[in-house]
C-alpha cells in the first residue's frame, strides 16, 4: 500500500466539511458549514467542561476533545441527512447508522492502514454515549443549534427558527449536567437579551 | 379548514428548493439549486420529447411536463439525501422511499384538502416509471448531471467530476430511447468539444 | 451543418439563466435567478390550471407548460432589461420586442436547423396572449413577483418591496380568471399572514 | 421642498451600484459590481492622464475625474442593459439614450432642487465626447473590460472571455492617444504574461 | 527595467481591493469591498465640494479627487487593519504608518520607475491633512461609514451598527466645514428617516 | 456582576470567527473562515499527535487540543492582521503582541469573572512554544496553509499560491518532529499528486 497509509485521503475527506452547509432546506442569513459547526461545538464543550471542573467533577480532556472535534466527520462522506429524516423512526435511525458505517468502510477505511485504521474507526464512531464526555457532546451540539437559531432570529429571520429554538431548548434541558443547568439558567438569558421575541424559561 | 385548502403551504414548501444546493459534499464553482436543476431537467425533457416526435413517436405532453417539473419537489421537505447513501442498497432505497412518503404526508398533505390532496399526491410521487414519459425523465435527470460535470470540468474543477461524468454517461446509455441515442451520438460531442480532457464515446 | 442541428447551443444558452439574477438594481436577501423564477412560475401556473379545472374549465396542458417554462429563455441572450425601462413607453416596448427577435435570430436560430428552428422559434416567442393559457402565464409571472416581495419583506427588507408588492397586486387583480380571484381572496392572505406590515385587500 | 434638496436621494441611488453585477449573462469567478468598475475605470483614467502629461499634453483634472467617476451612475436607475442589446443598431442606441434621460428626470432630478439639479444633470450625462478627457474615459472603460477578461482567463474561464478580449482590444486600438498606445505596447504585455493562451499584438 | 515601468504591477495591486471586505469581524448583510468604499467616498466628496462651492469656497478639484480616489490603495498591500487596532495608541498608529510605507516601498515602488514612482508615492500618501480637500476626505470617509451602518440597521442588523453609528456621527460633527454641517442638519435626517430606531441629533 | 460571569460574551465573540475570511487581499475560489481554519488545524494536530505516539513519544492530549483549538480566538477581537505586516519586523511583532493583549483585556476579560478570567487568559495566549504540543501547533498551522494553497492551485488559481506554497513548505521543514518529517515525505506527495505544477521535494 501507499507510504501515506491513507492519511492523505483522510485529510482530503475532512476538508469537504468546508463545502457542506447546515439546515439545508431553510433560508439563512448566515449558513454555517459543518467545519464551523464542529469548531464551535468544540468551543462550547470546552466551556461546559471548565464549568464541570469548577463544580468538582473530573473528566478526560483528551477523550472529550476527540468526541467533540470528530462527531460530524463522517458527514463528509455521507452528506448531512437532515434530522427530520434521520430521526423519523428507530428503524430509520438504525438503518442510517448501519449505512454510515458501511460507507465509511468503503470510502475511507478501506484505503487506510493499521494502526491508523483502528484508531480512526474508534474516533469517528465514538460519540454521544452516557459518559460525562458523551453528555457534554450531546449538550454542545444542542447549544450550537440554539445559537444558530438566535443568530437568525436577531436578524429577523423568525420562521422556522423561533419554533426550532424552543424544541431544541427542551431537548437541552433533559441533559442532567450541572454545567448545562448553569448554561440554561445563567448564560443563555444573557445571550438572548435584546432579542425581544424570545424568553428562555 | 382554511380557505386556501393548504395551497399556500405547498407554494412555500416548493420555494425552499431555492435554498437547497446539489452535490452537497463537493466544491463547485457553480452550485445549482434544486429549483435550477428542476428547470433544466424540464428543458432537457422538452427537447428529448421533440426529438421523439420527429422520430414518429407520440407522447402525452401534459403527463411528461408534470413528471419533469415535480420530480424533486419532495426534497423541499426531506432534504437532498446524496445518491451514494440513497442507492447504497435496495433496503436503503425502499426505506428512504417509505420515509419520504410518510414525511410528505405529515408535513404537506395533512394540511391539504381535497381534491388537491389527491391530485398533488399523485403528481409528486409519479416519477421514473417505464412509460416513455418516465424514461424521458430518467434520461433528463442524467443529462442535467452530465452538464453540471462538464461545466465544472471546463473551469478546471476535475476531481471528482471527470470520474462522475463517465459513471453517469454509462447509466444514460442504458436508456433505450432514440432521442437519448441521438443526444449521446450527436449533441453531447458538441457540448464537450473544447473540454480537452474528455471524450464521450 | 452540424450533426447536433444546433441543439447543443440551445442547451448551453438556456443554462446561462442560472447566472442571471432578477431585480438587478435592488439589494435582496435572497436573489433568485431567472432559472429559479422560471421553475416557480411553472409551478404556480400548474396550480392555477388545477384550480381552473376544478372550476370546470378545460385547458391544453402541453401548450400551457410550454408557455410557462420558456417565457424568459430569450433573456439568456438579451439580458434582463429591467421592467421600468422595458415598459417606459409603447415605442420602447415595441423596440425591445423587435430587437429581442433579431438577437435571437443572430445568436440562436442562425445555428439551428429545421425542424427544430421552426419549433423553438414558436415556443420562445409564444407568450402572454389572451388565451386561457396565456392569461395563466401572465398571472403566474405576477404571483412569483409578489412572492419574491413577500420573502424580502418577511426578512425586514421593506424598501422598495412593500411598494412594489402593492403595484404588482393591482396588476394581478386585473386578470379575470376564477383561479386568480381564488388566489387573491383565499391563498394570498395565508401566505402574507405573519407579515404584519401588509394586508392584501 | 425638502431641506436636503434631493441630495439624500442621489446618494441612496448611487449606492445601488453596489448591488449590480457586470456581464450579467456570463458565469464569472469574480463578478465585479458597477461601483467596483467605476472605481477601477477612474484609477485607469488617472494613469492614462499621468502618461499624457509625461508626453507633454495638458488636461483638466477636475473635468476628467468627473467624467470617469460618474459615467455609469445612471445605471443605478436604468439597470445595466447589456451592450449587445444597447449597440444593436443606431436606432436602439438613440432610443436607449433618450429613455435613460427620461427615467433619470422622473426618478432622480424631479426630486432635486437647483442649483444641484443643473449641476448633476451635466455631470451624469457628460461622457464619452471627443475631448482628451472624453477619449481617456472611453479608453479606460475598454481597459477595465480587458482586465476583467484577463482575470477570468487566468482562472481558466476561457469561454467567452478569450473572444471578448480580442474584440475589446481592437476597439481600444482605435483610440489615438499616446497613453493608449503606450498601454497597449508596454503595459498590457506584462499584465497578460503568464496567461499563456493570449498575446496582445 | 521593464518597458511598463512597473505600471502593470500598480494596476494588478489596486485590483486586489475588489477582494477585500470592510468591517472584517462583523456579520453584514451587505459587505462592501474597499473598491466600493473608495468609489462611494469619492462620490460623497464630490457632493461636499459642490456644496462648499455653493457656499462661496474654492477648491482644487484635481487635488481633491486624487485624495478621495487613492486614500485606501495602500490597503491592497497591507490588508485592512481594523481601526480598533490601528487607533489603539499613538505609538501603534505611528508604527502602522511607518510599516505601511516600508511595505509599499518593498512591494510596489521598488518595481516602479521614475517619474511614476515619485508621482504615485505622493498620491498614495497624501491624505487627511488640514487643507480643505483633506478635511473633505476625512468627512467623506466618516459619511460612508455612517451610510454602511444605516444600511445594516435598516435591514435589522442592529448590533453593533447602532452603537457604531453614534460614535462615527460624533467624529463627523467635529469637522468644521459648512458642507458637513449641512449634511448633518439637512441631508442625514432624510437618509435616516424610516429607520425608526435612530435619530441623528 | 452578571450571573453569566461573562461567558455569554466569550461565546458571542468566538462566533465572529465565522465572519472572518483568511488571506484577505487575494482572490480565492474557496476562502476559508477563521473557524474553518481552526477546525482543520485541530484535525491536523490530532493526526500529527497520533503519529508521534506511534513513534513512541508521549504528549498531553488536553494541553495539545487547547492549543490547537484556541490559537486564533483572539483574532475575533483584533481582526486578522496579514502576516506580511505582522512579521515585518521584531518591533512590529512585539507591538502587535502587546496590543492584542491589551485589546483582549479591554474587550473580553474586563467583562469576565474569576475563575474563568484566569483560565481563558491562559488558554488564549498559550500558543506556539517549544513544547512538543507547541511545535505540533506550529506545524499544523503551516500544513493547513499548505493545503489551502494546494486547493487553489488544483483549481488553476496559481498566482500567488504556487509561490506561497514553497515558502510555507520551507518553514514547515524547519520543524524537527518525526511526524512532520513523515508528513512531508509520505503524506504530502500523495496530496499534491495530480496537481502537476508542483512537486514537494
Amino acid at each position: 500500500m501507499s507510504l501515506s497509509k491513507g492519511l492523505d485521503k483522510y485529510l482530503l475527506e475532512v476538508r469537504k466539511l468546508n463545502n457542506m452547509g447546515r439546515w439545508a432546506t431553510e433560508f439563512m442569513h448566515s449558513r454555517t458549514t459543518v467545519s464551523e459547526h464542529s469548531f464551535f461545538v468544540t468551543q462550547i464543550g470546552q466551556m461546559l467542561a471548565l464549568i464541570e471542573e469548577e463544580n468538582g467533577n473530573t473528566l478526560d480532556w483528551g477523550k472529550l476533545f476527540k468526541k467533540l472535534l470528530n462527531h460530524d466527520v463522517v458527514e463528509a462522506i455521507t452528506g448531512d441527512i437532515i434530522s427530520t429524516v434521520k430521526h423519523k423512526s428507530n428503524e430509520m435511525r438504525n438503518m442510517v447508522s448501519v449505512i454510515e458505517k458501511e460507507i465509511a468502510e468503503e470510502n475511507l477505511f478501506c484505503n487506510m492502514e493499521e494502526p491508523y485504521k483502528k484508531i480512526y474507526r474508534e474516533i469517528l464512531f465514538d460519540g454521544k454515549d452516557e459518559s460525562l464526555e458523551g453528555q457534554i457532546l450531546k449538550a454542545s451540539d444542542h447549544i450550537d443549534a440554539l445559537m444558530e437559531c438566535i443568530g437568525e432570529i436577531r436578524l429577523h429571520n423568525k420562521s422556522p427558527f423561533v419554533e426550532k429554538y424552543y424544541i431544541i431548548l427542551e431537548k437541552l434541558k433533559t441533559i442532567e449536567l450541572s454545567s448545562v443547568q448553569y448554561f440554561v439558567s445563567s448564560i443563555l438569558p444573557e445571550i438572548v437579551s435584546g432579542c425581544g421575541e424570545m424568553n428562555c424559561e
